[in-house]
């Protein structure tokens, strides 16, 4: 392992990796894993990767596992990048792909997460430990830790995705709803680990999350042989997505395996949840708590972020932006993939086209850059995307093949 | 490309793979493509392999495509094989596996079958198709037909899953339920494409369907690194992936690739749908309509396949059986993965790890032998198979940790 210490990006003390530990004991601040990149770079060379396992683990040397026996796998692929060839025709964008993070193990990014963070928790020895989540974070670490024997307590609002909710039980989890938003679970969550000294899993309250996410960062990098894209679009709720591609680019360039030209990273968020980008707008330092936060993009519904300050750093470090559309224009967007590109991406991912079609009218985005969407999950764990009343027919009835029967069904 | 021609394997009859062909001219059997396997041998090597993309089209040799141009991809990904470790351990097997095909797009294995029949079809000129469907295949067909531009008529009964209803409409597919089964369906289809002139998509009525799921074989094989498991159980309704998985190691095994010695397949069903069981007890070579078929593993409740013969004679080749499993079984083994692998399977999945209890039990699987279980799908599209009520609670509630709370959910 080469992990030399974690530290806090405020006030940049440092602490023991050998030991869980939570928050910066000095300012509250997240913490971030740091590691000896001279000592890395002799053994993370393109050559070394080309012959590893494919999937995140392949990128070892910049993971905080110590012994490969603590890894706790669900089968993790390098998720695919697909050319818009026909969405990026009709924006007007002659360079447009997609990130399929909907082809992780449950269908979420958070599995990246959750499969560095479980594995590191166990060989931290952790055996319980308690989050809040809009769902698919829940989830991905409810099923991780189903697998490492570790004991989950979730607690999810009533309206997170549905499906989430199964995927807690069967795996085992404790599992509770709460009548809010995810900032009310989490006080939920806080009484709970403070009474019984659990392990407290929320976003960015323990180090190893991001470390499993900056691998999005990673392995697009190699998926492009190491020419980076000029724009990352990504949904941002808590934000640890792009706080963890910005870090893992940022050591890429470090190791000298990028050049010192990183993408501008976009954080695309809904009109009626949009605290980094009110904070952006404004060019401040840190967000506001957003009252009456609501949203079809249901994993962005985030009122105020622990890390807003690291992800509106990365966002003005690379001259990036933040971008508010409306949950009419996701659902246009998320049927325009569909049909076009045969994608059928979680509300979340469709934002970030929109987002692109939005930057491109206004200049900011210019036809021939080389542009990247993230797209965090697939569309099947939201079914109330899709509003359909399909004909029903009995076994002696006929279709009628005239171009014209289900025109409703068209959505673009 | 290395096609040859297409061949029926009752009358053997030759049928020229230029042209779009359905089923034999003469005897209206299922056709199977034949490859000029002594030249494939010349290209499709271990070496070769080893620096190809990372997704089922590196078997370029063994599949129908001509022009790399017509390849409809909507990023598939090798799925993943998991050992069962600690369900193998509780069952008494010490070399347990699942290849997870829940992580093809779509979360089906029907994905393959979409690539490659949509990329002949392109191939082809086909513009427009029909098929009936339990849903997965319908939805598979549907996202891929977007991207590929072609019009898609999908018949699938009303208690098909539901979210595949989504995922063909989001994608442009004209829709259509039945008050009945897949039979049912197929009935309506047929008269469709009769009357219309459509390409004919309803399982093994075109041949390239078959080559997309038989490179669930060929990567098996490949993975295991060309040692192939002694006992392959797949959940079994029209058979296909059965059918393929036995193409293509009967494949490899002329190219010399593998063993003589094949897997012995075990086609799995459920108690309340069960015709090739029945056909199987009788030695016979044909099964019979299964009257009121039904079962929670619906992708499975196909009452008569048209490919019967061909399932039960890969059965019988290998030295395989068929073996039937109770809903209630089904539901118990799919938690018990969740639970312990972490592995959030489809009910048709769960069925192979019921079978595979009860064949080892019965002495029929021995506890050393290297099993594989086929998960064709994603759990996250069968909302249905898990019941929960979790507590519901207020910002000012607290939880306490006493190992008590919830057991309601658990399920083993």
């Amino acid at each position: 392992m080469y992990v030399t210490h974690l530290e806090c990006p405020k006030c940049k003390a440092q602490f023991d990796p050998k030991k869980l530990t939570q928050l910066c004991e000095h300012c509250s601040a997240p913490l971030l894993v740091r590691y000896d990149l001279d000592k890395v770079k002799t053994k993370f060379t393109k050559e070394a990767l080309a012959s590893r396992p494919y999937n995140l683990w392949r990128y070892k040397e910049l993971l905080p596992i110590e012994n490969e026996e603590n890894i706790v796998s669900l089968g993790e692929v390098i998720t695919p990048i697909i050319a818009l060839k026909k969405v990026g025709a009709k924006l007007g964008l002659s360079h447009l792909y997609l990130k399929d993070e909907g082809m992780n193990p449950g269908g979420t990014f958070k599995s990246r997460g959750a499969a560095v963070g479980i594995s590191k928790a166990k060989e931290l020895g952790v055996k319980r430990f308690a989050m809040p989540t809009n769902g698919n974070a829940g989830a991905a670490w409810a099923i991780y830790a189903a697998k490492a024997d570790i004991e989950a307590y979730i607690v999810m609002p009533e309206d997170a995705p549905l499906i989430t909710r199964n995927e807690c039980a069967i795996a085992g989890a404790k599992l509770y709803l709460v009548d809010g938003l995810i900032s009310d679970a989490g006080k939920i969550v806080g009484k709970t680990v403070k009474k019984y000294g659990l392990m407290d899993a929320s976003t960015l309250k323990e180090p190893y999350r991001i470390e499993g996410k900056k691998t999005m960062g990673l392995e697009l990098a190699e998926q492009f042989n190491w020419e980076v894209p000029d724009v990352i679009l990504y949904p941002t709720g808590g934000g640890v997505g792009l706080i963890g591609i910005y870090k893992g680019l940022l050591e890429l360039r470090e190791l000298g395996l990028i050049g010192e030209q990183l993408p501008r990273l976009v954080a695309v968020q809904a009109e009626h949840c949009a605290p980094i980008v009110e904070a952006y707008k404004k060019r401040e330092s840190e967000s506001t708590f957003w009252e009456d936060a609501h949203t079809i993009a249901y994993g962005i519904t985030v009122p105020k972020a622990l890390g807003d300050f690291l992800v509106l750093g990365a966002i003005y470090d690379t001259n990036g932006c933040a971008i508010a559309v409306s949950d009419a224009n996701i659902l246009e967007y998320q049927a325009l993939l569909a049909q076009n590109e045969g994608l059928f991406v979680c509300p979340e991912g469709a934002a970030t086209l929109a987002a692109t079609h939005q930057l491109l009218k206004e200049g900011w985005i210019k036809p021939d850059e080389k542009v990247v969407l993230l797209n965090t999950g697939s569309g099947l764990k939201y079914p109330d995307t899709v509003e359909i009343t399909p004909p029903l027919l009995h076994v002696t009835d006929e279709i009628t093949i005239d171009g014209k029967v289900n025109e409703h069904l068209l959505f673009v």
